[in-house]
């Protein structure tokens, strides 16, 4: 089987960079010790290894269709669905009371990075089951819980997130699902949901729709809008089944993530579609978020997970593929020598060095957010948890979007070192660069996300969380100090958070002026620029832990393992972080070209 | 029918600024007119609107497809080769002499991008067709040109061009095709080649394939390369056509473009495949590379059509989708109003315009290209011949990489501009995205032109066509500073002349030294360096041109059309001139990280 992800790297992540060990001595995960979960990482990856990579490029070529009013998905789901169950994989982090195995979210995330990375059509059947069951848990009163949850963490059931309608799109003020009391303590609820990802299927008994509604005279905006858990099939008395009003209306086809079926739902079209109400009418939206944020780091895991598998595959392929020959110093090529293999080409080593600074940098990122979300839940002093929550939810956006968008530009580097076989669909790299594209449009768009960061997070508590992202980063930048050869690097980080300031007072004339959209106007750029010093920062942590590794002798891994994160580094140095220059010279160029003035009209027509 | 292409920018390009008037002053040319060749891009128009674009995602969903020893391509191919026969579409550049109309390549390549912008899959079959009979006419004996030529430009044979092995890849100094002798003035053929477009069909009665081959005992490498006329059926004495042991061995089955075919050709698999050789023996590359130019430019056009579609289709879906609302000067949005279109939104406006300005600058370059080599073979002046010769094979890597590599990067704003419906098969982005991605790829991929610029294209002649470019370069430096509001981009495209200067003599270094493989090595850099700056003067040139028609009160499109020019130019000088100073910072870098020691040994594995 080709190598999809590579555990070594992962390991270091999770024990070098990210101090599993550390997290380990905190009371809520005191049972656990590295060998059993490092055992449990072994387990998924067996698991990934036999159900999941082996079906995956048939999952592309036989995609979820609609068909007499239901989905028909690949019977691996139901396999999935149920293995996984027996594996724990919806409940790992929840806590022991919630039916959990309090597992810190680190193990969680690495798991299902191993099982996107070998097949990401199927996790996402599992994570939305996990984070709905986690909803109910948080915010659903005692009946909701033990009716629902148990058999959602068992994988019988399955959950999913309903928010987006027709008419709104990513807009949640104008939602317009309602919700009408039914007199029973339930409500009944009407209207069409789309986008639903794993919205319906056969291979659990019920599936469990986390549904954003309106109550009858709520009022207008995101202040309206209530959370109801809303069955496909209702539960009765005697613990059967019955339809719950709620169809299936078709399957949208996707350029890619084809097993991973998109559906459209409707609730009540014959009046009798019931819900129930989680938590307190109107607060349905800060609920939501809960599973939301989880959601968004999911997505950036998922996207760091391709974009490795892609590495992969490049890599594979251009250490077998020779053709053509190194140039000489004589500036000619000499033809009577044996074709050299193309991972030997600059250029060709150039993308690969590229896909695995993004692959890696992002996976790291991915696991930063996990480990600040253990911290935040798990901290003995509320302080810190408080610090870590604050960390956490400024970093959420762009674990969201940097492995996303990033990830979709290096998958096409990864297509690119196959040539036009990278384009053929006989080989995966196109099916990797297809599954990708939907990631930077999941949970809420790019741009959805800069303007997150930039309009709300990065202005938190009156930027306390900015702060203390600097104040982390500083750190990586002391402990490079120590190293002669690092200096340079960490000096280099160390003038991106100077420049981050100045950009952040450039802009914030702007909020000051009450130019609110203007602030906000190039917050996709700020999020480039951000994320590209937050990744530096990452690869700059884990070269400082090679060299200190190699330093001290250590036989964790091979030298060449450490001296090839040291050198990643060093490439991303090079050819990612100048970037941040430009960036930052949009970021405070003085024009203001995409706000719209009345007098503007549509010239864009023109 | 949704608009696909802007009739008035390709105008404004045509007449404006790439002086089509002037070119028809030469003596080559002066038959034409105006008024004539824009009716007849109307009719390549009409021809499009009726026959290509109705058929085009119909060709996504039914692809070419191999059975029983043959392709099977969309019955469409068939009309179009018939009615672009009729239409000249075969015949525009060549000389009366060849058969040819004698109409410049710009309107040519005017013609074929709103083609490609109809429908990105057809024009290959008759663009390949021309460039091939092209071939013949110049390089060919009386007796084929005669043979094969006149039914070529008719449409009723097709041609290829056949270079790649499976051995070899890009590699062409290692083909082993042989030719040897027959006795009777042709050669017997041997041999396979892969990815040949629109290698068979059965909508033409003949195909007449160019092939690069090797005949015996000839030397090693690319100096043993012949070329030979290869039809699929041989030309009895009588007319009539029997088969040439051509076997078709499959089709490739594509992530895009899937309606023009990519077959995989046998010669001679029962020694009874015959060949003519094109010219002199041993010099079929350079003959070829006649060829290959034509169809690195055309490859450029056709990023440029597709960048230029996927930005009318994401501009129509954001002129009429209401969704959210603008964030007002207290930071608040009012959830009472009605949505607003999404292009109003500040960072859809930005992707629209980054679309706009890739793409129309794109078409520009592409143009600017075709402008050369009108000059370069119709210009009175043999110096001026030159002149323009140089500057062509100067441009023209980078216009096969410019349009291809950023078209891909603006056609997956278009996508994003769409959100999850940009996702759905249902749109049509996302053909645009899937179709885009070949473009990188085809007819040598990025790395190999970024080597061709840097290496030989920049080197040529002791520099004397990056001088030639810079010249050009200034001229339109000088006008911009006669306006005073221009002035701050005419500065920074002179800056940006010097930084390029900067760049070459740092990167000469490596080359005065001998080591080649290290001045080669950020070749692909270089090349996204230098099409950044030479897109910025196409920019640049719109915009003078724009603001001096609105000095000048012309109203031959309206004032908004001029200022969305300078708009635009505006935007680019904010978001993308910007990125060379961080390019350069790469280009400048000490750090050597690509190229491989070989202490080195495969640490990537790590």
């Amino acid at each position: 089987m080709a190598q999809y992800i590579d555990i070594r790297t992962l390991n270091f992540l999770l024990n070098d960079i990210h101090g599993l060990n550390q997290l380990l001595q905190l009371p809520r995960f005191q049972e656990h010790d590295l060998e059993s979960l490092t055992m449990f990482l072994d387990s998924v990856k067996d698991f990934s290894d036999r159900e999941l990579y082996p079906c995956f490029k048939e999952m592309d070529e036989k995609p979820a269709y609609f068909e007499d009013g239901k989905i028909i998905v690949h019977p691996q789901i139901g396999t999935a669905m149920k293995q996984g169950g027996e594996l724990g994989l919806m409940r790992l982090p929840l806590t022991h009371e919630e039916g959990g195995l309090q597992i810190p979210l680190l193990i969680h995330t690495a798991a299902y990075a191993i099982m996107e990375a070998a097949n990401n059509h199927v996790p996402g059947y599992l994570g939305l089951t996990y984070g709905a069951a986690e909803l109910i848990l948080y915010f659903g009163n005692e009946e909701l819980k033990n009716k629902y949850a148990p058999k959602m963490l068992d994988g019988e059931w399955a959950g999913t997130m309903c928010l987006t309608e027709p008419q709104a799109g990513s807009s949640l003020s104008d939602i317009t699902t309602s919700a009408v009391p039914a007199g029973d303590g339930s409500f009944r609820m009407k209207g069409q949901k789309i986008f639903i990802s794993g919205g319906d299927h056969e291979y659990v008994d019920n599936l469990i729709h986390l549904v954003l509604a309106r109550i009858e005279g709520a009022p207008a905006g995101t202040k309206g809008i209530s959370l109801f858990v809303v069955p496909k099939k209702r539960l009765n008395a005697d613990n059967s089944l019955s339809p719950n009003d709620v169809t299936t209306a078709g399957d949208f086809q996707k350029m890619g993530q084809r097993g991973y079926c998109t559906s459209h739902l409707i609730f009540g079209e014959k009046d009798d579609c019931h819900g129930w109400l989680v938590g307190e009418a109107h607060k349905g939206l800060k609920y939501m978020f809960q599973m939301m944020n989880g959601a968004r780091i999911a997505v950036g895991r998922g996207g760091a997970a391709i974009a490795l598998a892609a590495y992969h595959a490049s890599h594979a392929y251009a250490q077998e593929r020779p053709q053509g020959r190194r140039v000489q110093d004589s500036g000619k090529k000499d033809v009577t020598q044996e074709p050299t293999l193309i991972i030997n080409h600059p250029d060709v080593r150039r993308m690969l060095l590229f896909q695995k600074a993004v692959g890696e940098g992002s996976l790291s990122l991915v696991f930063q957010a996990a480990r600040y979300y253990d911290l935040s839940v798990a901290s003995v002093d509320e302080k810190d948890r408080k610090k870590y929550y604050l960390l956490l939810e400024l970093l959420t956006p762009i674990v969201k979007t940097y492995p996303t968008e990033m990830g979709t530009q290096s998958v096409s580097n990864g297509v690119q070192v196959l040539g036009g076989y990278g384009y053929c669909s006989e080989y995966i790299l196109q099916q990797y660069y297809r599954d990708i594209r939907i990631f930077p449009i999941y949970e809420g768009t790019t741009g959805i996300q800069s303007i997150d960061l930039l309009g709300r997070k990065m202005m938190m508590e009156n930027g306390t969380a900015s702060r203390l992202l600097a104040q982390e980063i500083n750190e990586t930048i002391q402990a490079a100090l120590t190293h002669d050869d690092f200096k340079k690097y960490a000096k280099t980080l160390g003038a991106n958070l100077k420049l981050t300031a100045d950009v952040m007072d450039f802009l914030g004339g702007f909020a000051k002026n009450g130019e609110f959209e203007r602030y906000l106007s190039d917050a996709t750029i700020f999020m480039e620029f951000l994320g590209t010093i937050v990744v530096g920062w990452q690869w700059l942590k884990m070269a400082v832990e090679a060299k200190n590794a190699l330093l001290a002798g250590k036989t964790d891994y091979p030298e060449s393992f450490y001296e090839s994160k040291i050198h990643t580094m060093k490439f991303y140095f090079k050819y990612e972080m100048p970037k941040t220059t430009s960036l930052a010279e949009t970021l405070m160029s003085e024009e203001v070209l995409t706000v719209v003035e009345e007098k503007e009209g549509a010239w864009l027509n023109d």
